[in-house]
């Protein structure tokens, strides 16, 4: 490298920042394209996704978009997979409490963990978020995260969807998947952006939805470096760091990765700050909430839910030019398995 | 992708993340390859190097490495570019407090401001972290992070280091350009972890290093979310939400990317957890400590050096087989204008 060009590179650079080497960086090849996204009926849903996707990538057109800039972001939790009745995470770490519980005597007299241990759920979590947070991270803290992750795989492995019978692995948005894929062989770089932990996500996330480790972005606690048995160990606190939910999502992304994305997908409230910072910028911008209307193959709730609540951002929705897909109409397959 | 097939790979994967698209992502063509290292003179530093490289990318050999496993982490200041007298972003914050002054009159009374002011530095430094750690905050809280970074990209342009009289981007050693491109072309991705400022060094980081920015990790403060006149904006707060250095650069990398470095670069005693981490797992691992030797073309440092004090790195260095490089004998040359 040449310094005197290194030197002009720097003075002329305007704010360009993701820049060249994430270019090179993004994975062309990963996924099987899927030009036809077949899992979609044909619609405005469909249509808006392939047409913003066909402005970004025509060199020759005014919307074009580096592939280093072509940034898409989403959501986990009912976005990319089912959230209901409860969330993948939570039900990791209710399962968690009774593992752990010979570990813990005093779980068993002591709320929420009791009503944990005795099978009432609803009890357990009547506490609302905070009983919530305490369940998470009691069974989070002082693991190592080796050891953690050995969980959440066996756990993936083994644990049955309550109304399925599936493993969490397939309770998977087949149309998202392929949404994924064309994204990626579109030159997007996916990233995932998620209030659950980053720790539990970032187990399956390859294997699951084709995102590395480091392209996902989650809540996630305090992490403490020691040596144990004279080697060098990273053992989780049960102290949150952040909380990579709502106003949080921009906040995460900013922090990992800089590069603001020209695209996001979100299926709730909790997902219009997203949106937001992803749909204001310059240029062609693509927001799309994934709305929950087909009670028969998966579930349909909106307003009134405590999971997924989707209120606001149905306004936001109509002011900002957000696509809605309605998972009912817009989609002939939701679960692979639907199929079989 | 089949649900079959996906299943099967949930259930037979083991501990690997960092896993296949991280391979796929990997930039093999970015940075001319460098395959001699030529400002590297002939040497144990050299020979340790080179013999890492060869044995985990030596697809029949037993230490072979992934691609996607080949993660390589570099601490930034006096490991890729000098931090004396002042580290860059230090001088970058003292030049800050001089240009908002305007703004805030009270700090023309209010120490260690004053000091800066007056031109007293070392007046405003004797404060020690206390102080330093006051200046950084001040100078960032309340600011944008577009208009943070335009601050800092004005600043690298025009700034000059206070002995040579070049700007900051000038003041990186040569042979890590060369070592940087050299991992690269053998399929290595290449990590900044770094106790500086995540954004400070996000700005330039890729055209000075060919790092992008979601490979650089760093100290960051808290950010905030709000709407400013309708557009979504994030502001920097005072408070700070994790230091990468010392215990919290394993940290810092467990979090951005979950993958445990093969190879790490550092130059003094708050690199040593990070080398540890790195050099302990199994296979071929490497460790490499920046030590500070030519007083005439650089600064001869350590021990007692307040700014990159060495002395413990040293003794786990011996103990661990770390490579130790000595910049008067191992480089050729440091800066690329010494040639001119």
């Amino acid at each position: 490298m040449k310094s005197r060009t290194l030197l002009t590179a720097v003075l002329l650079s305007s704010a360009v920042l993701c820049g060249l080497t994430a270019l090179l960086a993004a994975p062309p090849n990963a996924g099987a394209p899927e030009p036809n996204l077949p899992s979609w009926n044909e619609g405005a849903s469909k249509q808006a996704i392939m047409e913003f996707v066909g402005k970004v990538t025509r060199q020759e057109g005014p919307d074009y978009v580096p592939p280093a800039k072509r940034i898409a972001a989403f959501d986990n939790d009912g976005t990319l997979w089912a959230e209901q009745p409860l969330s993948a995470h939570l039900v990791f770490a209710l399962d968690r409490v009774k593992a752990l519980s010979p570990q813990h005597p005093e779980w068993t007299t002591t709320e929420p963990f009791a009503s944990v241990l005795k099978g009432d759920i609803e009890g357990a979590l009547a506490g609302g978020e905070p009983a919530i947070s305490q369940i998470v991270t009691a069974t989070r803290a002082e693991t190592t995260t080796g050891e953690f992750e050995h969980a959440v795989r066996d756990w993936m492995a083994t644990a049955k969807h309550p109304k399925t019978g599936r493993l969490y692995s397939e309770m998977v948005y087949q149309p998202m998947l392929e949404l994924l894929a064309y994204l990626r062989a579109n030159e997007f770089k996916t990233f995932i952006v998620s209030g659950g932990g980053i720790d539990f996500m970032r187990v399956f996330s390859e294997r699951v939805y084709g995102i590395p480790s480091e392209q996902v972005i989650g809540s996630r606690g305090k992490l403490k470096f020691e040596l144990k048995d004279g080697k060098p160990a990273l053992v989780k606190l049960a102290d949150l760091n952040f909380i990579d939910d709502k106003n949080g999502k921009p906040v995460g992304i900013q922090t990992h990765i800089e590069c603001r994305p020209i695209a996001a997908f979100g299926n709730s409230d909790d997902d219009i700050q997203m949106l937001q910072r992803a749909t204001t910028g310059s240029g062609a911008r693509l927001g799309v909430i994934v709305r929950h209307t087909d009670a028969e193959r998966e579930w349909a709730y909106d307003v009134t839910s405590s999971i997924g609540k989707l209120d606001a951002g149905l306004d936001h929705a109509q002011m900002s030019g957000w696509t809605v897909v309605d998972m009912e109409k817009d989609w002939k397959v939701i679960f692979l398995f639907e199929k079989r």
